[in-house]
């Protein structure tokens, strides 16, 4: 077939096996990610493989065991800078192990999402799923991969060690908004302002609560018109900023539930002839290129989206072993956490000037 | 194994042809796009395949016929709205003819890229390729490829009917450049500098040549410190147009290679005090959200990547179902041609002040 002049030069097993003076079997279980291979083995094996660039088929691996190499992600984000470091993640932790990734974006609002991944699980013969919000926070979404029985991880926001039954990367995002609006506060604002991202995402309701917290913790009474619900884009940050300056008592300060939020809120304090941050200090949340490529460069919370991404890989790739070969330690996945620091910049620090 | 619950529900190519009426050749041609079905039988088979919500596996269509259902994405672009407007480009032709994508990130450095080329290929076992700038206009890339006889196409930079071989859409960069500065000089702009992206780049140079045969065909000077050659980046904008800035007679325009180095651009400007487009008239190039996201928004070259990427992938589709059944008419991938088309916003839209 078209692939001819590539096959011609494929290197087997059996070559492997031979230069590194082993067995076919111990090559496998190499392969494989099995483990149970001593230190000085799974040397003289991987010096074999390198030397004969040897490239394990995961048609050829897939027929030999019924197992399949493919890990799925699965995604509906409008945030390209987010989905793209999400997928180099897990790419990068797939090249690394030999697997291979089927991107899926798809719609949460679709009635029959449920039906749709059954249809790209079976279709593609995925091994396992990696889900990022909104959709690995949609209850509905949980139940039907569970009766799937397929192995998946969930990226999620949740603030304490949670009672998640599945395996999931939880991202702290009720603490760092927390810091991000106490900072404010230290800059000396007390009327600071609140534009939430979407509804469905459980991120926006975390940020919400951390800046919540933030203001009681600190005596500031709570106003209602400081508030705004929308979602998260650079639009809903323009609209949003315009509604709060044309309150009778305007905030100093605006929290963005994310830097496009952010960046929009900026466009739209700016166009009316206000500084930033003399007049109105802004942050956004997530440290994506938004927030650099503004002027001033916005205050966030640093998101660490591909390291994220790839431990949730190494982490579902890891249980995958154990499934195919539970002499291995690991028996679950673990859940792991990741908490957003604070970047301080240009567009919160200064003192506001009522 | 981890899919029994998905298992148990699936239906059988036997079932679809029984529904029909049909046999089971008929349902596996259509299954395939292998044409040669009369428009009813081609009907009922849908119909069939509908009621039942049949869907093909693939696995079981590699087996079977030893042909491969998969299509590989390849990129090196730092541009990430421009990757995942590809991506889901392809992904919608994908999905609507049952083929799967692999997308595969690289680096146009790498020394070895063609022998990483072929190692994708071979342990994805994939049925043809699509590949995007700069790794398309790269001559090793190409002369590799064509030795492993995959099929493929390429986006490229390309302004006349060219002369390539293989199969490619044309994205006439050097017209659409042409027209942006004519727009600024139509504008009374006669002073106009142009920040070139990157060297690897074929749309760099086209876009430059498009620039210098406006101000060819309007008698204008050709000023060598009006032209900077960087990179298709926000930092190189913000450098560029602080060099402009700093020169004893400025540019009273600059044309920016893509939207990214015109928010750069613009972020340079404005932090001079400088007013845009009075003082600067600043245009961009792909309209990308970032250039509805600055302020005032930038006038730009408007590139219809998701369709772009929809028609590659169609054409090279149509080309596979031919290999694969030489009775259908296509036999070989038609060339594409796409011309972005000028979009004028608030960023040029004035007489410059000298």
């Amino acid at each position: 077939m078209v692939l001819d002049t590539v096959m011609k030069t494929k290197t087997t097993i059996k070559e492997v096996a031979e230069l590194a003076g082993v067995s076919f079997k111990t090559v496998s279980r190499v392969i494989n990610n099995e483990g149970s291979v001593r230190k000085e083995t799974l040397q003289k094996v991987n010096d074999a493989i390198s030397e004969l660039n040897y490239q394990p088929n995961n048609a050829a691996r897939n027929l030999a065991g019924n197992k399949s190499y493919s890990l799925g992600y699965v995604y509906d984000n409008p945030n390209a800078y987010y989905v793209l470091d999400m997928q180099n993640g897990i790419l990068a932790e797939c090249r690394e192990r030999g697997y291979e990734l089927v991107i899926h974006p798809c719609s949460a609002n679709n009635k029959h999402i449920v039906d749709e991944l059954a249809t790209m699980i079976k279709r593609s013969q995925l091994a396992g799923l990696i889900i990022s919000p909104p959709l690995s926070e949609m209850p509905e979404v949980l139940s039907g991969l569970d009766a799937m029985n397929i192995p998946f991880i969930r990226i999620i926001s949740a603030s304490e060690v949670s009672q998640e039954s599945s395996p999931c990367v939880y991202i702290n995002d009720r603490d760092a908004a927390f810091d991000i609006t106490e900072h404010l506060i230290e800059q000396g604002h007390t009327k600071i302002a609140f534009l939430r991202g979407d509804d469905n995402h459980r991120s926006s309701h975390e940020r919400k609560i951390g800046y919540l917290n933030a203001l009681k913790k600190h005596d500031i009474s709570i106003n209602e018109d400081y508030q705004i619900d929308g979602s998260y884009s650079f639009e809903f940050g323009v609209q949003g900023a315009k509604q709060l300056l044309s309150l009778s008592e305007p905030p100093t300060g605006i929290f963005s539930c994310n830097d496009e939020i952010a960046a929009g809120a900026l466009f739209a304090v700016r166009l009316q002839g206000l500084n930033v941050p003399d007049d109105m200090a802004i942050a956004g949340f997530e440290d994506s290129p938004f927030s650099r490529q503004t002027w001033p460069m916005l205050t966030t919370a640093a998101q660490p989206t591909n390291t994220i991404a790839r431990k949730a890989a190494a982490s579902l790739i890891q249980h995958l072993v154990h499934l195919r070969s539970p002499k291995t330690s690991v028996d679950s996945i673990p859940h792991l956490h990741y908490r957003p620091q604070l970047v301080k910049r240009e567009s919160t620090l200064s003192v506001p000037s009522k």
